[in-house]
């Protein structure tokens, strides 16, 4: 047997997708409700509005009291829709094993006299994400749900409008292979070496449309992590130290390739070093923030600045476009700006939050 | 009055200094002995052998249940020291009232009575630092111990051994001018920017001695914030950035300098944008792995790398030796290896700690 005699159980439906948060969630009101009298539960969803195919959904009625009273496809009253968890006490199970012996076909059917006998605790799964994947229509539908809640409100604007479009594509078609987010962090890094090398060595077309690609890419692992739930404290880690050297390697590799077509004038020196003391600072400005408040720091928070390239899809814009259009000189200078721009905007809003 | 009639209120020896965590524990201490029958509360200190000149302390005798039974200057038999920080009731107080109409000359003696009768309520200071100052001399020694307390176990080798005893003296005599902590950090920011001008011109020696000054001064900000109980959130932050703009700083004057100096030849970029790229990243690193692991990370228990010059104390050694003997080339070079085998070190230690 797959599970103890004496301890509740899980039952999924096969073709529903969780996020393992409603679990968890669901796992937490089970713990608190351990000693109660409630001996079934079953996850529902009230944003009825939402439901995917509502009319092809488990319905129920639930009571002001939580407790499900009706269960059906085809009930006219409902204010809940059913998410295929259920927890059941032993109990329930030998009820349950009696209805289908005596043949009712299926879960919804044999539930019923149990419902009636004992009501089924209702759970209400809250923003969590569910989908109940039945038809090969529903698999595209699945896809793209999950790829929409890929896009993180921390984007910058050429992130939103322009990078996460692309990378969202690139991830539906890269999600099947099996390759851990890290790898994409690599690539991405390589990718901007790559570039600053062509940067150093004049090219500054093909230089700037692979970065612009690098910066792509650069959604990308976040993407696979959260879409594979396989995000981890070491992912996030690697990328920021991977971005980080990014980031001098090809201000370092523009101002290089400045430096020879100029035949060696240094005045280019000059912005690159402030663009890069300030493109780190970003992040960390970010990162010191949230360990001297224990709050997170939202940059989409920021006003007018966020409406600047400042962020990391900005700066990477910045560049790509320096080198597209052969402007490495404006761009540096333009970079210098934003960036230091951003630091003291921070320097700013840190005064107030941290003397507040 | 300067408290309210039905409130118990603090008595603080004048003279005594004591520091704010002391009161603070004794406050948690005292509330929760809020409802508790005590009426007396004294701040004792245990560590008979680390007290100030015992002779002149005020002793006690605390009994096994935290009662303090005996309390004198002369008494023979104690197991701790008066720390000179007391709590009463207004019962207290009218007693004591009493006590002194009928000629009790001291609160010592003043207390006698009340300890009979009541006992006085014991709270171990455990690690708190207080100090009784009642001579000149006293006085010499509050400033020394004092000023031993600001030495960081989060210093690094050469922070440890030359700057602190530098930065310590010249904390001891600039601590009386009414000046903020940032007031320091600016002044060290300004040095290192002065230093990175003259690498850029050719003045090593001299853009060298002024680093290594730079970075004894940049002891003295947090130094003094600390000595006055200054410290402030934002003056962490602020120190943070100017610390990092003065590593750009210096990294780009010493790498303008040896481009002039060697007749425009532009390999000494690539250790400066190696070394400029790893050094922001040792304080990122702390912050994003404090922030991923809710733990403070402590670059004293990084093994071997902790006796390399990897800190920013190190750094700036490796800096102002370069400029000081006219290697700027190797210091660069050094310098980037340091600074990049930190990054590594600690990706390989994060790895560990997140992925367990």
């Amino acid at each position: 047997p797959f599970f103890r005699r004496e301890e509740r159980f899980l039952v999924l439906m096969a073709d529903h997708l969780l996020e393992p948060e409603l679990l968890s969630s669901f796992l937490d009101f089970l713990k608190e409700e351990e000693k109660g009298e409630a001996q079934a539960f079953l996850a529902i969803d009230r944003r009825l509005q939402a439901v995917y195919q509502l009319e092809e959904a488990t319905k129920v009625w639930v009571d002001d009291e939580g407790i499900i009273r009706v269960l059906g496809k085809g009930i006219r009253d409902f204010n809940g829709v059913d998410c295929g968890c259920f927890c059941f006490s032993p109990a329930v199970l030998s009820e349950l094993a009696g209805e289908v012996e005596q043949g009712w076909g299926n879960l919804s059917q044999a539930l019923s006299p149990v419902i009636t006998r004992r009501g089924l605790r209702a759970f209400q799964i809250g923003d969590c994400f569910w989908l109940d994947v039945d038809e090969p229509a529903d698999l595209e539908v699945a896809k793209k749900k999950l790829l929409s809640r890929l896009v993180s409100p921390r984007d910058g604007v050429v992130a939103r409008y322009f990078n996460r479009p692309l990378s969202l594509r690139l991830t539906s078609v890269l999600v099947p292979l099996p390759l851990k987010p890290n790898f994409y962090s690599v690539v991405n890094g390589l990718m901007c070496l790559a570039a600053s090398v062509l940067f150093a060595l004049g090219f500054g077309l093909m230089g700037g449309v692979l970065a612009q690609t690098a910066s792509i890419i650069d959604g990308v692992d976040g993407e696979v992590a959260r879409l594979k739930f396989q995000e981890t404290s070491f992912g996030a880690y690697f990328d920021s130290i991977i971005d980080r050297y990014s980031d001098a390697f090809l201000i370092g590799g523009m101002a290089a390739g400045l430096i020879s077509a100029q035949g060696g004038q240094l005045t280019v020196l000059f912005p690159a070093f402030l663009a890069l003391a300030a493109s780190p600072l970003s992040m960390l400005s970010k990162e010191k923030l949230k360990n001297l408040t224990g709050k997170e720091y939202y940059p989409q928070e920021e006003g007018w600045l966020s409406y600047l390239p400042v962020n990391r899809d900005g700066r990477l814009a910045i560049i790509a476009l320096g080198g597209i259009f052969n402007l490495g000189f404006i761009a540096l200078w333009f970079l210098a700006i934003m960036a230091n721009l951003q630091v003291i905007y921070r320097l700013i809003k840190a005064r107030g939050i941290l003397n507040s």
